[in-house]
């Protein structure tokens, strides 16, 4: 009698067995267990876990904007349209998205790439923002960027010369890259971003990363996340410029993490599309897959999984067999589908919904600006932390010194010294943030990742945490 | 000067160029192509394209279930609750999982497997359904089946003692099946139904495909979809127990496609996780995967993308991997997670919705039943079609005479006959089938899927339609 399981951890796909996740890893499911604990009674330090690991700007309180919502609501249920008291580009705009549904229900399949109307409207937001024609049938919407990365990279796994293919990331970076990878059997190559000179790409460290690469890989493609997750910076164009050179004259492709490009405090963002496109021939006719959602920007609608890859100047077969492999999956959810055209085609001045939106675009940023400068001088007023400028995204990544009898300490329970330092915050404080591991750092420095647009009394407990928090540490491993 | 792309149809991941997904495609894009050239005027010999290619009801003129359009309303704006004139019970179901939605928003990450309180009710209703305990940590939500069939396909991908994995399917098969293979680069290993016995599952045609398959590969999973697609026919209980058995004499792990479990107009369904339990030792402790989605059954949100996986038995480590995997997609969309939660617990009798409800419901399954017997009956008076008793599903999939001098003609066009056959009826009537090559079938003979839910005048069309153009197609080529 067979009493073995036929799917073990020996003979599953090995590559799942080495995806790490830390946004949603060991300390989290800590944080969720304390929270467990904390309703069951446990007496703690803290009446509550407060939950800085992931950017979920709603989970921290940031409200939905309205006119998103009413158009969702109307899409979902258009006979409502006559009984309730919405303003007219609500109804309008229903109307034209439910016109491009068949049958008029978001409830049929659209296109796998998506509705043509909103591929249409990110078309014509992407010119307006670059200034340079964008096309339609470049766009493939996705369920969340997530989606549309993982398709992207699965092109290329392949051998190409005899030679594994590698694909170059940042250090730190947002470890749906290291994961999605993993999940491929993709080379990770790894680049350091500067932290010294605020988180900027050095050639010289690319072509160092490249060249130890391709000793044993060939690498296929360049990943830049701009603005940085977790590093929050904004690459200033003639960096960008640098990079883009460097991926021509190794023949990589380029992938384009813009996801916070929305959320901006300092410096312009521009985008890859656009300096590549300036820069002129031959950068001007390299193949690009940049990437946006709606899970961030002011919309930060993550639960509603929308997002799209602009893929452009790809071969026509390349194209041809993403859509197929695309198509195989039906199509992203057609609600998120709606979203995705509110936060292309947000409303205009004069239009009714316009003052509203406005102001509720406004708060938001309000809050993104205050909570960003804060927690930059907050941190770099704590006795052995420092953290560069923050440009943009929704986190903070400050360096941390930690003291080598913690360190020690560490090791004795298996962990590295800032997933120590991370769960000790956690059991003392009950801030939950992400250790500098997960995203990767430089041998011998510590970080964490901590999200920053919690509720103001919520931050100003958090910040006054890290600071008590530190404090102690120091002073039980110093 | 680098001209060249650094991504070809050369160095792409080569499992891409082998997708194969006809429910999408080239029949269909001459469709699409009809369309566009029947609004710029161009005559012929029909006025607009019937689509009978995808599973799409809504896209069929079905009307979405009122009970969950409203729910998805008031989830996505709840600020609407006091305006909206919506029965109790929905408002009600709002708040229970808005109350599971962090900080009450659908816009935030729920768990990467789903909110708890749509995995217990997908328990509760698995539990009634089959009277057989299910766990709310057994289920994983998706993005539809498509997503988590494709996930769970994902664990195979590993060679076993030096031989390349392979997959059992069905054939004929819905090609999700054969495309996630292909992307997945797992071998296909075909047995086929037996068309004479109404598209039963021979024992010894499923031993002699793994016999034939682990010559040079290992079989390590076994795909039963019930009820069929395209095929629509149930399966005999005591054929499953054969399949039960059969799967755990050669050690393979069983995935049981039941998407179609609510499309029923005859015969009884078994879940195969009732089956085996009911089996006892050792079957009733075998791993099983089972997939159930919105975009069938009454509710048919296809475009919602809703779906999700009980995965039972399986080892702890292996869950593990699959969780951490899902976790990097970040989760589901809620609002389709919304609409799961409604399929799973619709209005109970007493209910304010309840009626309302039941009448749709009913109204649907009308529908079902009266297409499915008008079909059936149909292709068989058709000389030339022949097709076996249609239990559920939403499609028929027809036998079809093709006469050699038109096999001929296929050949000339690079075609196979049935390819031909549909581009033929579709040139020609404007119905839009789905060739049998895109499911597979037994060398020599010809099928086509069509769906068979349209509104009643469309469908009287569609059945004229194929009558005529069988017989005008057998005059011209016998």
């Amino acid at each position: 009698m067979k009493l073995d399981k036929c799917l073990t951890s020996d003979n599953i796909n090995q590559n799942l067995l080495n995806i790490q996740y830390a946004v949603r890893g060991p300390i989290v499911q800590r944080a969720m267990q304390i929270e467990r604990e904390l309703e069951k009674g446990v007496v703690k330090p803290f009446d509550r876990v407060v939950r800085a690991n992931i950017g979920d700007c709603h989970a921290l309180g940031q409200k939905p904007i309205t006119f998103i919502r009413q158009v969702l609501a109307l899409a979902a249920c258009p006979h409502l349209v006559s009984s309730v008291d919405v303003p007219e580009d609500v109804r309008q705009r229903v109307k034209e998205i439910l016109g491009d549904c068949t049958q008029g229900s978001v409830g049929a399949y659209s296109p796998c790439t998506g509705l043509r109307i909103v591929r249409s409207r990110v078309a014509q937001y992407l010119q307006k923002r670059d200034g340079v024609p964008a096309s339609p049938d470049d766009i493939y919407l996705g369920s969340g960027a997530s989606d549309v990365i993982k398709a992207v990279l699965t092109m290329f796994v392949e051998d190409v010369d005899g030679k594994p293919p590698a694909v170059m990331i940042p250090i730190p970076q947002y470890p749906l890259f290291s994961g999605t990878l993993s999940e491929l059997g993709l080379r990770q190559a790894d680049y350091y971003l500067e932290e010294e000179h605020d988180w900027a790409l050095s050639v010289e460290e690319l072509e160092r990363c490249w060249r130890e690469a391709s000793v044993d890989c060939h690498v296929r493609a360049l990943v830049v996340i701009n603005p940085g997750n977790p590093t929050g910076q904004v690459l200033t164009r003639r960096n960008m410029e640098q990079v883009v050179r460097f991926a021509y004259e190794r023949g990589l492709f380029l992938l384009a993490d813009e996801v916070y490009q929305e959320n901006i405090v300092s410096k312009r963002f521009h985008s890859f599309k656009k300096v590549m496109h300036e820069m002129g021939a031959p950068y001007s006719s390299m193949e690009l897959a940049s990437f946006v959602t709606c899970s961030k920007g002011w919309a930060a609608e993550c639960g509603l999984r929308s997002g799209f890859v602009e893929l452009v100047r790809v071969e026509l077969k390349v194209s041809a067999a993403f859509n197929t492999a695309r198509g195989v999956m039906q199509c992203p959810t057609v609600l998120g589908q709606c979203i995705l055209d509110c936060v292309m085609k947000p409303p205009s001045p004069g239009e009714p919904s316009y003052e509203q939106f406005a102001k509720e675009k406004r708060l938001i940023h309000q809050v993104l600006t205050e909570r960003t400068e804060t927690a930059y001088k907050t941190f770099n007023t704590i006795p052995g932390y420092s953290c560069n400028p923050i440009d943009g995204s929704m986190f903070a990544y400050p360096r941390i010194e930690i003291p080598s009898r913690a360190q020690e300490a560490a090791a004795e329970l298996g962990m590295t010294p800032d997933e120590f330092y991370c769960l000790r915050l956690l059991e003392e404080t009950g801030v939950c943030v992400v250790p500098g591991t997960g995203f990767g750092q430089l041998p011998g420095t510590f970080h964490f990742r901590t999200t920053i647009l919690h509720p103001r009394e919520e931050f100003r407990y958090m910040m006054e945490a890290f600071k008590r928090f530190h404090h102690n540490f120091l002073d039980n491993y110093s």
